[in-house]
C-alpha cells in the first residue's frame, strides 16, 4: 500500500506541471496563442527559431507595463512617504507649494533622498512597500502587479530567459520589491540611477544620493542602457508607452525571431482606460506589426 | 564483475572533486590561507560571517589583476588590429603622427571602432583573440590570464559567488573572450562603454559606436557602476593599481566580512615587476590590512 501510495504522489509531481496551464489569467485570444508559440519556436531546438539559452533576453518596462501606474507612480509614491518622515519641510507652506510647482513633483521630491545610502534606500522602499496602498482598489504595492503579466515572466523563467526589468523608475527603488513580487534580481534590474556623492571614511567608501540630479532611464537610454548592460538585444521586450519605443526597436533590429509587446490600457472598469504619451509606440506597432495586448479583451482578470 | 566495476566508477566520480586540490597554483603561503580561509566562513552557514549566496557578489580588475598588461593591454592591441585593416589611412604618415601624438595612443586608435555597431565589435573581438601574441611570451591572449587567478574565479563560482569583471577597458571587448576565458557571462562584465550614435531604420534600431567619446570605468566610477549595476557591495574585490582604489574602499565599506586583494607584480622573470600607479592603493592596503598578492612569493606558476 505505502509503495502504491508513493508511486501515486511520484506520478502526480511528474504530471503536475503539464497540467498547470501556461498564461491561465490570459483569454484565448490571438494575443495569447502568438505569445504561447513565439515561446515554444524559440525554446525548441528542431525549430528554425531556435535561440540558445543564453541569449533569451527578455525586457520589460515597470509601471503600466508589469504594474499599476495610476494614479501614481509607485516610485513617486514612495518619495512622497520620505517626505513625510521630514516634519521640518513645511509641505504646505508657501515656499514649498512654489518651490514644487517650479520643480514640478519629481524633482522636487527628489531632495528627499539626499544623503541615503543605497542600502539604506532598498531598505526604506522594502519596509514601505508593504504599507502602501493605492486609492482606488486599495491593494497594497506589492499587489499592484498585473497578474497575467507575471504568469508571462514565470513561464520564461521557467523556458530559460533571462528576465530584466527596465524603467524610467529609479534602480533601487524597483529592487526593493522586484525579488519578492516578480522573482527578479537585484542585478536584473536597470532603472534610473542617482547622481551619487562619494564619502571617504575609515571605515571605507559610501555612496550617498545627491538628491538633485537623476540619469533618467526612458527613451533611448532604455536602449543604451540594455546593450550596456548584457551585450544583447532582447528576444523579447514589453511596454506600454513612448518611453519604451527604442527599446522595442532595439529588440526589432535583432537578426533573430523577436517578440514585442505593447500593453493597452483600454479597461475602465478593472484598471484605468488612457492613451496619453503612445502615439509614437502605437505608430511603430503598427508598422512593425507587434503584439497589442489590450488588458479589456486579452486579460480574464487584471490583479491576483 | 560489472557491478563491482560500476561501483569502482562511481565511487571514483564522487570522491574525485575533494582530491581536486583548491588553489593548486598558489604556493602555500598566508595569501593563500586566508583566501581559503574567507571563502570557508562566508559560505558556512554555522559560521558567525556566513553571507547568503545571493550577496556573494565577487570583482574583480581585468588588465593586471586577472591578465598581462605589459607591454600593452590587449583593449589596445584590439583597436591596433582594427586600425590596421583601414588600408585608407597611412599611419605612418605625418599628420596621423601627429595626431597621435596629441590626442594619445588610445583616443587616436578610438576612430577605428567609429561606425560598428555593439554585435560586430563583440565578433570582431572573437575573431581577433585567437590570432593575437603578444611579443615576449608569444602567447595567444587567451593564454594571458593568469593561472592562480582563474582557479580562484572557479572557486568562488563553485562557492555560489557571482563573479563579475569590473575594468577600465571596453565592455564588449572584455565580452570577446569573458566567457571562453573566465567563464564570465556577457552580463556580468562591467567595462568602459562608448558613447552611441542611434540609427533608425526599417529594421528597427542600431547602436552605433561613436569612435571619439567613452565612459571610462576607472576610479569612482567603478565603485559607481558595481553598485548601480548590482545593487550590492562586493564581498570580495581585487585589484592591481589605483584605478581600482574606489572599488575596493567599496567593499570595504560593507558590514559584512570582506576581502579586498591587491595583485603585486614582483615577478621580473615569469611576468613584469613593476609598481606604477599603485601609490594610493598601496597606502590604503596597508592601512585597511588588505591581502597583498606577490606573483613571485605566492604563485607556484603564473601561466597555464
Amino acid at each position: 500500500m505505502k509503495i502504491i501510495a508513493l508511486l501515486a504522489i511520484s506520478l502526480l509531481v511528474i504530471v503536475q506541471p503539464c497540467l498547470s496551464q501556461d498564461l491561465a489569467s490570459w483569454k484565448e485570444t490571438p494575443a495569447k496563442e502568438r505569445i504561447l508559440k513565439f515561446v515554444e519556436e524559440v525554446t525548441d531546438s528542431s525549430s528554425s527559431k531556435f535561440v540558445p539559452e543564453p541569449d533569451r533576453l527578455a525586457v520589460f518596462d515597470n509601471d503600466g507595463t508589469l504594474m499599476l501606474e495610476r494614479p501614481q507612480y509607485a516610485h513617486l509614491a514612495f518619495l512622497e512617504s520620505l517626505a513625510a518622515t521630514r516634519p521640518d519641510v513645511r509641505r504646505d507652506s508657501l515656499l514649498s507649494r512654489i518651490q514644487r510647482y517650479v520643480y514640478g513633483d519629481f524633482y522636487w521630491l527628489l531632495q528627499f533622498e539626499r544623503g541615503m545610502k543605497g542600502e539604506e534606500y532598498q531598505a526604506a522602499v522594502a519596509n514601505w512597500i508593504g504599507d502602501a496602498v493605492d486609492p482606488r482598489f486599495h491593494m497594497p504595492v506589492t499587489k499592484w502587479a498585473y497578474e497575467p503579466m507575471l504568469e508571462l515572466l514565470r513561464l520564461l523563467a521557467a523556458r530559460g530567459f533571462a528576465v530584466y526589468i527596465c524603467s524610467g523608475s529609479d534602480t533601487d527603488f524597483l529592487r526593493g520589491f522586484s525579488g519578492s513580487v516578480y522573482g527578479i534580481p537585484a542585478e536584473r534590474v536597470i532603472g534610473s540611477t542617482p547622481v551619487w556623492d562619494l564619502r571617504y571614511s575609515d571605515s571605507g567608501l559610501d555612496l550617498l544620493r545627491d538628491g538633485r540630479k537623476v540619469n533618467i532611464d526612458l527613451n533611448e537610454y532604455k536602449a543604451i542602457n540594455i546593450f550596456n548592460r548584457t551585450g544583447k538585444r532582447p528576444l523579447i521586450a514589453g511596454g506600454n508607452a513612448n518611453g519604451d519605443l527604442q527599446m522595442l526597436l532595439l529588440s526589432q533590429g535583432s537578426p533573430s525571431a523577436t517578440l514585442q509587446l505593447l500593453i493597452a490600457h483600454d479597461d475602465a472598469d478593472r484598471e484605468y482606460a488612457y492613451q496619453d504619451d503612445t502615439d509614437q509606440v502605437r505608430q511603430n506597432a503598427a508598422s512593425f506589426g507587434w503584439q497589442l495586448v489590450s488588458m479589456k479583451d486579452d486579460w480574464g482578470k487584471v490583479f491576483q
